[in-house]
């Protein structure tokens, strides 16, 4: 092929613990690289904040703190970035894909707020833009939704993306520990930052379920899309609760798609029955769990993150990138043609589960159940158990608009036989 | 581009179970088709052995009982082959190739046995050969192994790749029921059929460990490179062993590459521990488990059988060709350059538990523990019950090579100790 090329020059953003395990695979394997993909691939510039932190086999000629002579660089026909953050990524990936450069990036939160803006600039410059590293680590999901099941109807989305809420819910779930002891372990074990706010917030896992979500509907999903809640208010109590109904309690990032053609987009600490296939996921495993019409279920399963596992996924794509140049043509590209509105936050059905501290008296129930009832929310099963004055209710709802449930609550909370509402958290899992 | 096509017309081989699935949905769904993958899709033939047959959904005026016309007939740019078996689809697909048509088959025989001279053939005439259907039916598997953990060394692939025996294994380990019972329940249900041989003696499975292995070593591997053992002899007493020390029995399709670059590749029943993800994989669900050095333990979970799962992952490699075409450039052909020798089959590793029947009188276990050393097999652990005048013994060794394995149950059955060696059946699962 004219166009075909035997040697690829690439270039680096960022060298931190991802990418120190990129520039070791490249230089330990690049024989093996040469034979997969149909051309030599060689290193020659990485550009990092401060040239002098010490990077062990990262060789120091390749090193730049000028970030803009690696996009710039004629030579150089692939970008791989691994700085993370906003800015200065986006700026100096949309001047790479303006200079013809493909990407490779693991910048979920990148993607997730100015995925479009990149998206535009790769397809007008007709250049690869690839991210497998972004969600869910060595895990190949994008690929397999962007081009595998890409013949079928996905409409359901639900995923394990983040490692570090998995662990801690997973201690919790085998000490009967709290939350802040189980945190504080992961922080011991490096599972966890010293600031775990993006983790435990659900943030990284919003970021992913809008690329997820772009990718199963075809259609543009920014971060702002993502309604998103935390697991800080998980107790003890919740997890040993979810036990007795045979449940697990895992953060889930669901995308989904109603009747309508409307999809949703949420992320939030979700009760699924332990016979579920992500309820086996344990540790800091990701797996994200698929339902297509004609495929049925899918599940995909592995390390999220790490940095050799993340490196895998970087040199999956990199490979990928060399071997469209090679054999001529580009890549797949990002398809958003499905435009998909999204549903209105208050209509999106799920399921509660609400515990809360009652008065010990005759009446209550009934007067509970008359809420329910004057919301239109149907209840599934009622537990009670006394203990001194008061008594713990806790009741799971049928399938019901997420407006009248929160509705419900709120009654709820207002009630005089009421004392608090200890906690509310979401039931999914029930096929469509 | 230039050489890009906005109208690509598809012929069909064969239109049974599967195939009327991809008729329906290529008929359903043209316009999401057609966005996805650049191109109007146009079924124009389709090839059957029987005209009069009653095929609901399938316009009659496709319908040709001449293959040759099909294959043969410029107008048509895809073939998909769901025929099944290996003549006359072989020629039909060699004749196809050379007629510059592109191939999708899910038609794990022809490959397992015919793979090499129909790649060689896609090569040299520069087409594409998808065959994501022919292994684990909807799960994306063989494009993530080819083209997402390219970048990565794979060390061991082991999968339940086949429904039929899983569904069995499954209900021998719920019901406590003997083998004959399952196979007649499957059978009665729909999961196996009337002549389960190829299914139950490993046949399909062994043809899917071909496949699998050669893309996982980049190596072409031939199904008569495959050792395979059925789940015929396994028995309820077998299933509840494996209960009480915490395992399952999974018939399991087994690649893995040894410290000397050779590669083994085989089927048989395995006892693998319940905390293993595999051993969550229940009834006619599959799952391909993958363990490679960068991104560690993977896995691939969903519905590896029944037309419309299987018609998914066909349509998924039909817009995968169709995208190659409008976009200019062929997809990523198969990849052997590795070439890696097969280990001889007695020096692979592997552990045995040997369930046997024995006198119940002293110095009986002196005398098998010494078998054991002659043999340079070292025991994990022994487990004894006593009823009547024999006695249960059953001994978990450590890794030992498969020759020296063999050697030692050869030499117990001789034993004057040993009544009967009632059950040896392979154990896995433990990390590299």
């Amino acid at each position: 092929m004219s166009d075909a090329k035997k040697e690829l020059t690439i270039g680096m953003l960022g060298c931190g613990v991802v990418g120190s395990q990129v520039v070791r695979l490249l230089l330990e394997d690049s024989g093996d690289f040469a034979a997969r993909s149909g051309a030599k691939l060689t290193l020659k510039k990485i550009a990092v904040r401060d040239a002098k932190v010490k990077r062990e086999k990262v060789p120091a000629n390749l090193i730049t703190t000028d970030a803009d002579s690696v996009v710039d660089d004629p030579a150089i026909d692939i970008i791989i970035e691994v700085m993370g953050g906003l800015e200065p990524a986006r700026k100096l990936l949309l001047r790479a894909i303006g200079n013809g450069k493909s990407i490779i990036t693991a910048n979920k939160a990148l993607l997730a707020h100015h995925g479009a803006e990149l998206f535009e600039a790769a397809d007008k410059n007709g250049v690869d833009l690839y991210y497998e590293a972004a969600v869910g680590g060595a895990i190949p999901i994008l690929r397999p939704l962007r081009e595998s099941i890409v013949g079928d109807h996905v409409y359901r989305v639900m995923g394990i993306v983040n490692g570090t809420t998995n662990f801690i819910l997973t201690k919790m779930d085998e000490s009967g520990s709290e939350f802040a002891v189980a945190l504080k372990e992961a922080q011991d074990l490096g599972f966890a930052e010293a600031d775990p706010t993006a983790d435990i917030e659900g943030h990284d896992a919003a970021a992913k379920a809008a690329i997820l979500a772009g990718l199963a509907f075809h259609t543009r999903v920014n971060i702002k899309d993502v309604s998103c809640e935390g697991i800080t208010r998980i107790s003890a109590r919740d997890i040993a609760v979810a036990r007795d109904i045979d449940h697990v309690i895992k953060l889930l990032a669901i995308a989904e798609i109603n009747g309508k053609g409307e999809i949703s987009v949420r992320v939030h600490p979700t009760l699924i029955s332990r016979q579920h296939p992500l309820a086996a996921v344990r540790g800091s495993f990701n797996a994200i769990f698929v339902e297509a019409e004609s495929a049925g279920e899918l599940m995909f399963y592995g390390r999220g993150a790490g940095g050799a596992p993340t490196a895998s996924a970087i040199l999956g794509d990199l490979i990928a990138i060399a071997r469209n140049k090679t054999r001529g043509g580009e890549g797949h590209g990002e398809s958003d043609y499905a435009e998909l509105r999204f549903a209105d936050r208050g209509q999106v059905l799920t399921r509660y589960l609400i515990r809360m501290d009652v008065a010990d008296k005759p009446g209550v129930l009934a007067a509970i159940a008359q809420i329910f009832a004057s919301n239109s929310v149907s209840i599934e099963t009622v537990r009670q158990s006394g203990h001194d004055a008061s008594a713990e209710l806790i009741v799971m709802t049928h399938q019901a608009p997420e407006g009248s449930l929160a509705a419900t609550v709120a009654a709820i909370a207002k009630s005089d036989v009421v004392k608090s509402v200890e906690s509310v958290i979401r039931v999914e899992g029930a096929t469509r």
